[in-house]
């Protein structure tokens, strides 16, 4: 494990965008998405990934100097074709439509089509607030999640981001994996040789398991809720409700079909869009009431809230977003912490680039 | 256990809807919203609480004539104010500005103050199907749900419903408490003196209870996740979503101090907004790509998912709306069944009026 400053991983990334061939506005934008996730703690989508990136570009299925379009729209709804671009550039672009047409007429709705994978949700959910707009964005991805009942991997973990705007208080920003547990979660106790908890997967039977190599083995992660009786057929609606918004309103690729993350693994051979697929939303407040009203109202609600009793054993109530929003203080005072495996892994990219890390 | 018509049911709560002073047009439509419940199998919200409902309207809290008014409004947006109606009324209206809106601009976003219990969320959401439009409901309700780590009640079972039409295949209608289980689950094992499964609820101190009757006992719902392991965080983040967009967005109440629905419950002394609130969201299929296009690729998308191959021991995976819809067809043809208390409590009802039950 070592530490690195925001800067020293900022400039690394950016000249990494650089070399295969982005702009400096797209490396900039694609810079700034990536690294949301290291600041906020969420270690699995940030840096970590940059060489996964740079694998799809060699392979062709990332486009560095994509013409990301708007290829229907009505006064709320737009529909972008990402041209197979870096969905950390495509998804900021598809946010700021949204974000346009709620200026317009009080709401803005973007599916995105023939991107791939936009780093955290949140951060595209969050470029809402400075616009006192309450913003939201999710993604389907390559399957890895069984539905309810089933034993195959159908849907991808499916993330839902909604960042809403308070007074003094910070803004509410919820952004979860539509699954149990994350894909990072299970990888962390795969570093430590530990077992899972049960309800996180399933085997390729079907069969929970408490194996935290279990997705290798053609395992399943399971549906937010873990099994019937505790309402993972709740959790299969929602990550189906991503991919549908995500992948069909916008003529993307959807369910098992959608292209996998890791370069070495082949594409799908039926396609039935194009690309993964993102979905989009930004409401302006006063489109509904007076914007200091509402950031009154919600600053009273995260202030009850943080102060409900709190059960037997435990301190205090969180509020979503609370605890990345902590770790952001703590990282950029103290350094990103990256484990040696990802230090290697970008060191051998910097070499392939003659960038020194 | 009786069976009844949907026939004889819709007569009964009709008349009863009429008695308390409804207009014809209301009465029907707040007949219509509740027992589309009973038909699909959420017993839990049907024609079980109407004595409900007219307790509600007896100590003024349920206005039968109300004036339901659009109070804002921007092309896609607005805020209607119930005017302490039915929510099986306030809701289809406000549920048709949505739709209204969606055909003007491509999408159209409403939220509802000063509301009542609007039944079940799924009807209002599939309002939009026939449009060729995907719908969205949402409520927030009295607080029987502690968030994670909380030991306080602080938001109701909060659900969401999403219906996206397709073309051969019937339309997906998710319709979710955000809760691990309805408190219509934990009332089947009350009355069969049953425990409830770990990851339902919580007792006092906010400790895991398996007694069916803890929420009677100053327990609390779980939300979906049952626990921070399993992400009830998600859950937790889910069912505050709902509680904004319905509550703080139209100028509703919110979190603990939405009003409760047994009559004889005080209100809450502090009121922060008005009465419950609603969120409904209407999405035009063609503000996106023409809708035979998405509706072919939801039957594909259905058809893959149904045909996925089932884990051990379970025959077939299922589409969300499933067995609501096979409930309907059984129940249309062989009646509704309604359990004795209910039955006693609705000849009661009916002796009040003057109607037979």
């Amino acid at each position: 494990m070592t530490h690195f400053s925001f800067e020293q991983l900022y400039q690394f990334t950016h000249k990494i965008f650089l070399s295969i061939g982005c702009s400096d506005e797209h490396a900039t934008t694609a810079t700034k998405t990536l690294l949301s996730a290291d600041i906020r703690g969420i270690d699995s989508h940030g840096v970590a990934r940059l060489s996964g990136y740079v694998r799809l570009w060699e392979v062709d299925r990332v486009n560095a100097n994509p013409q990301i379009k708007i290829v229907h729209e009505t006064p709320s709804t737009a529909v972008v074709d990402g041209d197979a671009g870096l969905g950390l550039v495509v998804a900021p672009f598809a946010m700021q439509v949204a974000i346009d047409k709620a200026k317009d007429v009080g709401t803005g709705w973007v599916s995105v089509c023939n991107s791939n994978h936009f780093g955290i949700a949140g951060y595209h959910a969050m470029m809402a607030l400075q616009h006192d707009m309450i913003g939201m964005a999710m993604t389907n991805a390559s399957a890895l999640v069984a539905p309810t009942f089933a034993k195959e991997r159908m849907l991808g973990t499916n993330p839902i981001a909604v960042a809403i705007p308070a007074n003094k208080q910070p803004a509410f920003v919820a952004d979860m994996a539509t699954t149990t547990a994350a894909n990072g979660k299970l990888e962390i106790l795969q570093r430590k040789n530990e077992d899972i908890p049960l309800g996180w997967a399933q085997d390729k039977d079907g069969i929970a398991s408490t194996d935290a190599n279990i997705i290798k083995k053609q395992g399943a992660l399971l549906p937010l809720g873990s099994d019937r009786e505790h309402g993972a057929h709740k959790g299969y609606a929602l990550g189906s409700i991503v991919d549908i918004f995500s992948g069909i309103l916008s003529g993307g690729s959807y369910g098992p079909w959608v292209p996998p993350f890791p370069a070495y693994v082949p594409m799908p051979e039926y396609q039935p869009g194009k690309g993964l697929g993102h979905f989009f939303g930004a409401m302006r407040i006063d489109a509904f009431r007076p914007a200091d009203d509402f950031k009154q109202h919600m600053d009273n609600w995260i202030e009850r809230f943080r102060n409900a009793e709190p059960a037997e054993g435990y301190d205090k109530v969180l509020i979503p977003g609370d605890p990345e929003r902590e770790m952001e203080i703590i990282r950029m005072k103290e350094g990103i912490p990256i484990v040696d495996s990802v230090v290697d892994d970008l060191k051998k990219l910097g070499e392939k680039f003659s960038i020194n890390f």
